[in-house]
């Protein structure tokens, strides 16, 4: 794309990880007409038929490396996605792709996984968790609908983040695990009021 | 409380586990005025603030081991929850047990550690997840903030189930972990579109 625009015009980008594309158009000589930017909202469900009024209502856009575009291109490209509204975030590539391995990756990750647990346990029960299951498992493993061709590439172009953050994941659960298998309720309360401190967070 | 009752009236238990409980009541006198039932519905909020207009309405009611109650007296119940309106399943307490650890305890465990992962990784960078956190993060983290109070206990009563499930969880999350590392992508997505399958279960 960058191979065919002038001056004039702006190629954006609204992919899910930055590192990567970055580096690959870094010495392009159309650069500063490409923006990345990123904007945080999303459903599991994917194409066209999956459009939902009002979904990047109040979210967030992250605008990734900024200093490396055309002031004016990032300034359009801003307006843009404010009109809609969204509020504007900058951020370094690097630190876009850690922290939303830390708040997107992992959640999806965790939620497939709790999918293909229920799946492995409930083999012929289906009709069972269909009529337990209650809004915290729903919400939980809602993500688990999400189209691996959405999810594979993102996975892959973050990958040691991916791996680093379900690494500590995998330690968190671990600890949990220990506490109940050794009855140390009082280190699971512990554990869980830590927890807990998310709500400062997410409200 | 079943000491107290008369043949005119009825013990209710709404708890989250039933195992333990229906065999501690089980050679009591009054054991058949004691009806054991779940409505499957709640939010991460405890207390009387918590309440929710139509929570429970179109939601299941779990009936347990109903066959040791006065059948009268598990009509009565069954009438006061079917008003609401909900649902009213029959199950076993040991297949109660066994289906919520699957649809609900492992949800609420999962989060936790999913809170705990990103408060150990994020100590420096609040303000960053609350603007990078979409609606996939919120929904997977809000049981988060659940109440230890309330936790504890149901792991600790329903724990050989709980930990049946947790060691299936931390096999699924291992195997991604390998798939990703190994960077098998055909194989990741083939386990990404088998965990899809929950889609049939909850649409």
């Amino acid at each position: 794309m960058l191979d065919l625009v002038t001056g004039q015009q702006i190629v954006i980008d609204v992919g899910s990880t930055k590192g990567n594309l970055l580096v690959a158009v870094a010495d392009h000589p159309r650069r500063s007409r490409f923006v990345a930017v990123h904007p945080m909202a999303g459903t599991e469900y994917s194409g066209p038929d999956a459009a939902v009024r009002g979904l990047f209502e109040g979210k967030t856009l992250v605008v990734c490396d900024a200093e490396a575009s055309d002031p004016a291109a990032v300034a359009a490209v801003e307006a843009l996605f404010r009109a809609l509204p969204m509020r504007v975030l900058h951020l370094g590539a690097a630190d876009h792709d850690l922290h939303t391995a830390y708040v997107s990756h992992i959640s999806h990750l965790t939620s497939f996984a709790l999918a293909l647990t229920v799946l492995e346990k409930e083999q012929r029960g289906e009709q069972r968790i269909f009529d337990l299951a209650g809004g915290g498992f729903a919400s939980t493993v809602r993500l688990a609908k999400s189209a691996p061709a959405t999810w594979v590439p993102i996975f892959r172009q973050n990958r040691e983040n991916v791996l680093d953050v379900l690494d500590e994941h995998l330690h968190q659960l671990q600890k949990l695990r220990e506490l109940l298998a050794g009855e140390d309720y009082a280190g699971l309360t512990t554990q869980l009021a830590h927890a807990n401190e998310i709500r400062k967070i997410i409200p």
